[in-house]
């Protein structure tokens, strides 16, 4: 999917929501549990539930190779069954890979080639040869960790160089020799709030996968108010708060209403993108 | 495996060498493709040839992924064949994962709890929470990345602080404090040289973990001669040149002789050990 067609879908479906589809076999509804795939009986029906609030599904590739080969057969059905069924979808493995060229080359193709998914997160502490063979593939998409939500984000992310540039700030300046705004993306954490004036300065033009609103305590009015373009900028993922919203068999329905709560906050910061690209 | 048994095996064999698994369907000899499992064919007869000569196995996870459901299953049957058949062996999964504290929770249950790996490399990008779930077990292994052997390693790991700490020296200093040299090692590339003068003098009693003798054109000699500590200290892995050392149907013949002529090498290297030991 190209840059045009994901604001596209955006404007149309007046949403920037990425459902993350971080499923883990222990958290399940129980009565899931006598399907013959369980994790893929889940997804479809989250899926199923959303598709028409979301731009966006994130499936982490961590909870389904924890499942080791049943895991990995759950992951791929879960992406066969929305291209097929949802082909608007943007999906995104979030897989945070990153190795030296020849290996960083496989994971190219097994997440672009063989799965035909759109993006895939990638960490950048190996640098530029790590992350070309991403690149290679039009239309699909690289997202880099920049500044992430967790704590462990002020270890390294934020140590600064004799220059005052920190870290996050070198990966986004230089990454941008790599590729632009329609190949790469950046993950910054719902959580940084107003450090998404800085990222902004950097990078104007960049989508950003925002995860952490929800579980983690990130604001989506602080991410908008400081991340939003003219483009809408900003592909915000929401896992746990949706997914597990209701443990029951009403899981799905529970699913959709938390996922509808964040789509009707989302339209009106759509429709401000407008004021954004009318200021251009 | 425990630090003490790893050190063992190594004074034991003369050996610190590890074999790379990285297996490429489109490089392995054509007559296997044959086979019901290819790879899994391909790593047998490699791992039957050479498993005398080398203390560990490290697969790549990204070659496996590459096949989805089948390059797990031959993931999965690689890792069983060499627990059951070769116990002393230690097994690294090379992934280089590193998430947010949930995700690397369900990394870590799946290889140290559902495949009984003794390592996995893991990235620092993320920091402190994103490394402590793989922490949780014991005689299971962080192998965390340092300073890596491609030409990427320049971008990030080598800028330096206002104090002049490099990002790669921040994180073996770090990361000290998270876990002990009984749970952890660091990856330093062997085309690092001199470099692992400054690393010794930061992580002394560490094992590291040394790709990029071969292929990538690291000197196993300088190596040797800046890393070796009294308990050797050094895992070094080569993977292209052993496994792909001959296309034909005499290519585990051809691996078991590339593994052989590095061990050779490497066995006055565990010799000169002592030599430490005794200045202790």
């Amino acid at each position: 999917m190209n840059k045009q067609q994901l604001v596209e879908t955006i404007k149309r479906k007046r949403s920037f929501l990425c459902v993350g589809l971080d499923t883990d076999i222990k958290k399940i509804p129980e009565h899931l549990l006598k399907e013959e795939d369980p994790v893929f009986a889940f997804n479809k029906a989250i899926i199923d539930a959303t598709a028409d609030l979301c731009i966006a599904y994130k499936p982490n590739l961590a909870f389904y190779e924890s499942l080791g080969v049943k895991g990995w057969i759950a992951f791929e059905k879960t992406v066969t069954y929305i291209k097929k069924n949802y082909p608007d979808q943007f999906i995104i493995a979030d897989a945070k890979r990153g190795d030296i060229g020849n290996t960083s080359e496989m994971y190219a193709r097994s997440f672009f080639d063989e799965l035909n998914i759109d993006a895939v997160t990638v960490a950048p502490y190996m640098g530029e040869d790590s992350v070309k063979p991403f690149l290679l593939y039009p239309e699909k998409w690289v997202i880099l960790l920049a500044l992430t939500s967790n704590k462990g984000s002020h270890d390294f992310q934020l140590a600064a160089d004799a220059n005052g540039e920190r870290l996050f700030e070198k990966v986004l300046r230089k990454s941008q020799k790599w590729a632009n705004d329609e190949q790469m993306m950046y993950v910054v954490g719902a959580t940084q709030g107003k450090m998404f004036t800085n990222i902004r300065k950097i990078a104007p033009n960049h989508f950003l996968l925002v995860p952490g609103v929800g579980a983690q305590g990130g604001s989506l009015e602080e991410v908008c108010k400081y991340g939003l373009n003219s483009d809408c900028g900003l592909i915000v993922n929401s896992s746990r708060a949706i997914i597990y919203a209701d443990k029951t068999d009403k899981f799905a329905e529970a699913a959709r209403k938390a996922a509808q709560e964040i789509q009707q906050d989302m339209a009106g910061k759509v429709e401000s993108c407008k004021l954004y690209a009318q200021k251009k």
